[in-house]
């Protein structure tokens, strides 16, 4: 038997749970989670009671309401989205296309919210969907502001290749991540599909650190880049400015 | 001490955690969730290794991405809020009034989405947040399609009053939840708060059975209710249909 404490085993009953997997019989968790069916008969019970796995009539679980309440209070989930949302939805009206949030988790991005119109085409994301922080206009953007030590520790490991004009070269990747903060948009054409462009912009927090990022995708033949650069920059310094972001003072005209 | 199973007491973790109270520091988890300090301490360092729980600069923990992720896949959380969004969305457009969409959980409704238009007036409801079911008319769509047992148990405990207007009377809410079957439709006037109105339907799965239920609330005085109700009825049945629900085919004409 494995030497795994209590808190590790229960959690990896809520690890069974993914993507792929949103829905899982006890043998299932039982085998994902790497746990005997008598622990893992234990472990669900008590999960179930809690509210944090709900179990339908066919007797197959998935994630529950509760935990979906509690997880409502992660700042970085969806009390971020909840403040984001209407600025969000702005810049899907003016532009009618795919509308993103991410946050940075280590070296990649996680969505926290999309806006995905009926009419919009292009790339589908999944709320949690993960992605390398160097292919996507999200991912630019908040490499880009991160600190250097973490921006050197980025860019020295591999990058992985998604398409031929995936950044894989490190010095590009810097001279690209300047150019980001230079502008203060990031720019992802063909990097992640052959076939669509993100132009993203960071969000900031009271503090003026950038805690996210927004976007728009478009199919990379028919873009209108440079039309959708101002409207992504207003959605996300409405997102800063809802979070308590203050921008520095203009500049007194002919200063 | 307690006899608390390992399961339990990392449960309470999670559960000290609420609305009031989204950040806590390890003395604050360890008083609410009635643990000793040095249990508490393993238990969140368990659940901050995870990812479960996140710890700010000033040492303070709140709720981390990663459980986030796993509530994402919820069905009756953000995976079903991800199919109606869009057609909350229209619903906010075609009123630019306060949008909801609700689920039952036992004797009350949860909020798992709305769209509060900064534009929008009225009552502000948070995710997550609860009310009983005969006060709201998310809450009246909910029980009235629920089964006669669901619905007797419910009509027999105290039905709380939150203003004159409240429903606590037992005949007079089976009255309206027969209306509501009949009309397909809710209207909640005053009962939560003195100034608001409320209309809601139903929203069915695939299989027919009413999942949730969607919502507009107005201002109570200026409400144009007969204006609200067939735009509210077709955002739930545009959800509907996404969720696979199949309408009974119309009579024919003069049948």
């Amino acid at each position: 038997m494995t030497a795994r404490s209590a808190p590790d085993r229960l959690l990896s009953v809520l690890a069974a749970f993914d993507h792929d997997h949103p829905a899982l019989s006890l043998t299932d968790i039982s085998r994902r989670a790497g746990l005997s069916l008598t622990t893992a008969h234990r472990l669900v019970s008590a999960l179930s009671q809690w509210g944090a796995l709900e179990r339908d009539e066919s007797g197959v679980y998935h994630v529950g309401l509760r935990l979906w309440e509690v997880a409502a209070l992660a700042p970085r989930g969806l009390a971020l989205r909840q403040i984001a949302l209407p600025y969000l939805e702005d810049l899907y009206e003016a532009t009618h296309e795919n509308v993103q949030l991410a946050v940075r988790d280590g070296s990649e991005v996680v969505y926290i919210e999309w806006i995905s119109g009926r009419s919009a085409v292009g790339v589908r994301i999944q709320v949690g969907a993960r992605w390398p922080l160097h292919a996507t206009g999200v991912g630019l953007a908040l490499l880009a502001h991160s600190d250097v030590a973490s921006q050197d520790a980025y860019c020295a490991q591999p990058l992985a290749r998604f398409t031929s004009h995936t950044i894989t070269d490190p010095a590009t990747l810097r001279r690209v991540l300047a150019e980001v903060r230079r502008s203060g948009v990031a720019v992802s054409s063909r990097q992640v599909t052959e076939d669509a462009l993100s132009v993203a912009a960071p969000v900031r927090g009271a503090d003026g650190s950038v805690v996210a990022a927004v976007s728009v995708v478009v199919p990379q033949r028919d873009a209108q880049t440079p039309a959708l650069i101002p409207a992504v920059r207003l959605a996300a310094r409405g997102i800063s400015r809802a979070l308590g972001w203050q921008p520095e003072p203009d500049k007194p005209p002919g200063g």
